[in-house]
């Protein structure tokens, strides 16, 4: 039950985004230029960072929605369920576990980040922008899973209403739009 | 030293929102509205929020910014030194003190935040739309205090800096404005 009256047909962050659609707007805006924005990390890598994050401050509904999202991204569920376990054994690129392994200390805290992981996400290419891009999408979910479960939104059991979800965002996006969810 | 090549003038969120300006335009947009728009809620109110929750990050470079402000708005600098020691001690209204301890639990986590905080605040008049941005506030410094920290981006040791910085932030808010950083 969540904490403020939000629309019962919405659950988890849709709810919130329809409470108050001044404050959404933005948030929706830097969440499509970051994960679906021109990047030389795919659209799957970036859900992959949303989803080891999410996994990390343990919101179900967060890490749910983006796994499925990685997941028809990446074609092959395995590779989220892999990376949410274990970074290091997952079968991703060098680059993308050291920038995976820098989103899991952002997670956490900022300050975790060490000249060390920076330095190994370098030694396997990966550029400041991808960096840059890495801390703001970790800082970014942890701003998602704060706003979901601080109010208590409510989290679907059902796999199949992720599945639909990830249909919807792959398709439209992060922006807004008339009904979008309608069939949710 | 930054992970990143930053302005070297414009240290802390300031270097960072300076490098990638089409993801800093939300995070402004969305702070303005939050911190700066029409709300129940006084501005000095919603900066001891944001010092609250950078404080417990430890985000040096937030919570002196924030702090500082805060002093501004509310002209006495006792106020936030004792909110960022002990809530229940501070001397401020009941409904803040409820409204801070829910933005300390999802500093740390928004699970942390429970029915019972919820109706202390609701006991105290908080409204929905208070108990809402609230949460929202601590959620998007969450995201400002990983941003800063994650990329190492520089802390100045001078108070003045931030006194100066808070002194612009308080005559021009937080949407983008050119050269508002010349005089740091």
């Amino acid at each position: 039950m969540p904490y403020i009256p939000l629309n019962e047909n919405l659950p988890g962050i849709t709810g919130l985004l329809d409470y108050r659609t001044d404050t959404a707007l933005p948030i929706r805006q830097l969440t499509q230029i970051l994960l679906r924005g021109p990047s030389s990390l795919s659209e799957g890598e970036r859900e992959l960072i949303a989803s080891v994050v999410s996994s990390g401050n343990e919101c179900a509904f967060c890490t749910a929605a983006h796994t499925a999202i990685a997941d028809l991204y990446l074609g092959d569920s395995s590779i989220s369920e892999s990376v949410k376990n274990n970074i290091d054994n997952a079968p991703v690129s060098e680059k993308m576990k050291a920038l995976l392994t820098i989103a899991s200390a952002v997670q956490k805290n900022g300050k975790l980040v060490t000249q060390a992981m920076v330095d190994a996400a370098k030694k396997e290419g990966a550029t400041d922008l991808e960096l840059h891009d890495t801390v703001l999408i970790a800082a970014l979910f942890s701003l998602y899973n704060r706003y979901v479960d601080g109010l208590a939104s409510v989290t679907p059991a059902d796999p199949a209403f992720y599945n639909r979800l990830g249909h919807i965002l792959l398709e439209k996006g992060y922006l807004p739009s008339e009904n979008r969810y309608a069939t949710l």
